[in-house]
């Protein structure tokens, strides 16, 4: 996120997604040792923030995602009901990943990862990345709006915020009109980015 | 700030002016021993976060402030010529605090504070606040326009955000429309709040 609230900046392209700035906010990721691993890539950076990365990775054991970060945007691609998504043909996730969408179709199946995509809701996807995960941790990938719903059905235990220290002023954001509380139970912080570790407060 | 990037919440009074759940902001100061002090009360808690705080207070030789800051909000108040503010007899300030206004006004002494009203603009505040700052810093403590208009002119050599963990869902945001890097220089963090410090990016 940035400082000013934004998980894409404004003007996203099918080449962009993130919009103009977007980038930015992922920036304090692109040098990690664990990042580049994911990538297929070797060397990088290790120390704190790499593990914190690293720890998420090894911790993940299906993911949830929304439609829009499936096809990489809100374009007209996003709507082809074939489309191979925008991650490419070795998408960097490695476990299942629950599409919530409003298209029925067939898994789809890129290198380590397979696409399930799922038109029955957030509790749904919810409840059968828990299934794929058995023992590990389901991870909310985003974008914004699933992340939302994820939140207001009280299914989180935990937020990971990656706050850049950029201003977009403008774009996609994180929250929006929900009334919520956390605990803050974890804090690091790099010159890239501040890492904030919350679990929601019982209230 | 919340963590939704408001500084106050929606629909602020004269006897709330940070808005519904807009104290929730500040829960993190209540309590230390360096705030209470500040407000000539004994007690309080020491720590990481008092030395924190206690830091700013020492540190500043003289306040910047907007004009609704000092009259505590935007109702019809805040255009009362000779209103004393929303401060009350004994302002925690103790040094010299220039109010950004429209309306030219002697200088009010209330306890250990004086309020000068400067009528030309933010660089013409700041510029006085640094005369009477002397050796020491000069702290713009808002609000967000303030905030923003220091920014804007440049003339920001460190921002401290202290993030609550908590979503206003409305309200008052800090940043709006400025494009802007910093770089985090430092970060410390409790249950009720991330402590940010970041210096402008030089880019």
């Amino acid at each position: 996120m940035s400082l000013d609230g934004f998980v894409a900046g404004p003007r996203p392209t099918l080449e962009a997604p993130l919009g103009e700035g977007g980038g930015l906010l992922h920036e304090w990721l692109f040098g990690l040792a664990s990042f580049r691993e994911q990538h297929g890539l070797g060397g990088g950076g290790t120390g704190p923030e790499d593990d914190l990365n690293r720890a998420v990775v090894e911790s993940t054991g299906a993911c949830v995602m929304g439609r829009r970060m499936f096809s990489g945007g809100s374009g007209p691609w996003a709507d082809d009901p074939n489309a191979s998504g925008w991650w490419g043909d070795e998408p960097p996730f490695g476990v299942p990943v629950f599409v919530l969408t409003h298209h029925a179709r067939e898994p789809l199946v890129l290198g380590a990862t397979t696409f399930h995509f799922v038109t029955d809701g957030i509790d749904a996807a919810l409840e059968r990345a828990r299934a794929a995960a058995g023992e590990r941790d389901v991870t909310v990938v985003g974008g914004a709006d699933v992340v939302r719903q994820a939140l207001r059905a009280g299914a989180v235990e935990e937020v990971q915020l990656h706050v850049a220290p950029v201003l977009l002023g403008g774009g996609t954001r994180l929250f929006a009109d929900d009334p919520l509380s956390f605990e803050l139970t974890d804090v690091l912080g790099s010159p890239k980015a501040a890492h904030l570790r919350y679990r929601p407060a019982d209230e």
